[in-house]
């Protein structure tokens, strides 16, 4: 297997798979990249977990013959390991060794459906943090009404503060994500704010408004100004800017209510004899909503303003959303992302030392 | 009318309506009193705006006779108007009249549809902050799968900040709004937080959650600790504690959500022959499902931590909205709801008095 991977690599995109630490397990995980090593020829994969087991599960996907490397990890982090524990001791772990393929140049992204605070945690102390980034962010995909169906938002919760400054870089990384992740040329940028006008606001914010609107032609990306949580699933802004505390706040604020209302949905059309009809009958159109709004379809979190990417799948994701993350991976990890947002934080940096628009001028 | 008001208002409880700022005009606020008197007897309204265009609206609802007082009142505030304008040239205004009915103990509660940030700021200026509250807050029902159907979130709009004692504040204001509102004897009370265990947290959250703890026999309610936004429509708690700017957007997030995934419900409907007959089959449980989850059914935003009790109804409410905001005011009257929470505010604060529990101790 490795041998055949070595010969056809040059032409495949190279993603590193953390294939544990998820809620359904390596099978999960390896009948999601069967899935993407079906739909797109051009990736292949460094698979990380314990070699015997991941063999066993890959032997039956013929499809993965010749795509796959397969790097022996014994530890796997589980949800409940504590991330500064993971920082300690995880050296021998899954995740670990995932992040290390980035690290090492041999993988352009890397995917694991992990725990959250261990990954970012371990993505920061082994691929760091890029130069002039002085807080990483989590991006997610929300669904919207955008012509494009969905908005990028960050930060979701890599930390739970931002200054003006962060807020600008995640203007800057959200715009990149946004245009390179979604064709989205001038992606509109948006920063959360709430609606009652005359009150004053957090101070950083309006700060951060000022540095937003001033680098909007260096960042490539329209500034729409404040924008509200309506706004969230609305067709205002692309990218909607904000600290992790209210971002995390906010996702799972989204993702509770719809959880909600789809459990209530099935409860009412289990109600009656003439509503249970109904949901046979509406069957194809209930599916085409949920996968619209199925958060599988556009599973990832992306962490960015790191050297290297990582996409953070959803903790319960199956076949389909392992796949779904190998998809993004692939096309941030074929568009050159990395180190097109890396270029335009640094040409923002570069003007801040050209001519200084920090709070001497913007205050 | 005046004179069958004044027999028959001993044994009414009265509620002062503005009946101008709503989205639908006064009609809508007009046809919604009268839903409510026709539901119970025992509420009677005094009800702000132009006399003539009023006494116009009433005279087709035989319901109403005898049990509304008009109070006159030429200006309307508007949705743009700024409330600090509001607050200087806003005495002919509709709103400034009906907060007027409840500063001189006429009324019990007061409730309009109006503009939410004229209101807050008439409401401070008019009837003044309650003893020993520092920062009143914007309390809304928000659908849960609580046995309630409900949880109570604050603060979520009337200032953008809160300390560890405003928190506190919000905790036991929340948990007798529950109490009195939803006959919930003892309330479980959540701090919203986001779950990354070991990052520092924001310093206020961590001696709001000392306070909270120390303060729950004398609020007479239970805390259960940190919750985070997924809890918000969950089954942890039944009233939410957070600042307002957090509050306000976890609040239109779940707004824009729920009305998303609405119309694509709508949308999926009509998609095909077969799923526009199954929307017609599911009429009965849709209708269900949308009274389950409908704002307009628990409408009303109430503003807590003032002498006197303002519910702000939604500003595109319609006959059965302005009705629910009815009910809420006269539930909320009934109960001796204010002097109640004003009760409970004065215990915690003669407590502190007593043996102080601010910084000193809980830091």
């Amino acid at each position: 297997m490795q041998d055949s991977l070595t010969s056809s690599a040059k032409r495949r995109t190279i993603i590193s798979v953390d294939a544990m630490g998820g809620d359904r397990g390596p099978a999960a995980v390896v009948a999601g990249i069967a899935l993407s090593a079906k739909e797109n020829p051009d990736i292949g994969f460094i698979l990380h977990g314990p070699k015997d087991e991941l063999e066993r599960l890959m032997a039956r996907k013929k499809v993965l013959e010749g795509r796959v490397e397969v790097r022996h990890a014994s530890g796997i982090v589980t949800m409940d390991d504590k991330p500064s524990h993971i920082v300690r001791h995880g050296r021998e772990t899954s995740m670990w060794s995932a992040l290390e393929s980035v690290r090492s140049g041999e993988a352009a992204v890397c995917v694991s459906c992990g725990n959250t605070g261990a990954l970012m945690a371990l993505s920061m102390l082994r691929l760091r943090k890029l130069e002039g980034v002085n807080r990483p962010a989590i991006a997610v995909l929300w669904p919207s009404r955008n012509p494009q169906g969905f908005n990028v938002m960050l930060d979701v919760g890599a930390d739970i503060r931002a200054d003006e400054h962060d807020l600008l870089q995640y203007a800057l990384m959200g715009a990149s994500y946004a245009r390179n992740g979604m064709q989205l040329e001038i992606p509109r940028v948006g920063l959360l704010n709430v609606g009652t006008e005359e009150h004053k606001g957090r101070a950083e914010l309006k700060l951060a408004h000022d540095l937003i609107a001033q680098n909007a032609e260096r960042g490539k990306y329209r500034f729409v100004g404040f924008v509200e949580g309506g706004d969230i699933p609305g067709d205002t802004a692309d990218v909607i800017v904000t600290d992790g505390f209210t971002g995390n706040t906010a996702l799972k604020t989204g993702e509770g209510t719809a959880k909600l209302i789809g459990d209530l949905l099935k409860e009412a059309f289990k109600f009656s004899p003439l509503s249970r009809l109904a949901s046979v009958l509406a069957y194809t159109s209930m599916q085409r909503l949920k996968k619209r709004i199925d958060p599988r379809r556009v599973n990832g979190g992306v962490f960015l303003g790191l050297n290297g990417t990582v996409v953070k799948s959803h903790g319960s994701a199956d076949a389909t959303g392992v796949s779904a993350a190998v998809k993004l991976a692939f096309q941030l990890a074929h568009s050159g992302f990395a180190e097109r947002l890396a270029a335009r934080v640094a040409l923002v940096e570069q003007s801040k030392a050209d001519a200084p628009t920090d709070k001497g001028t913007t205050a």
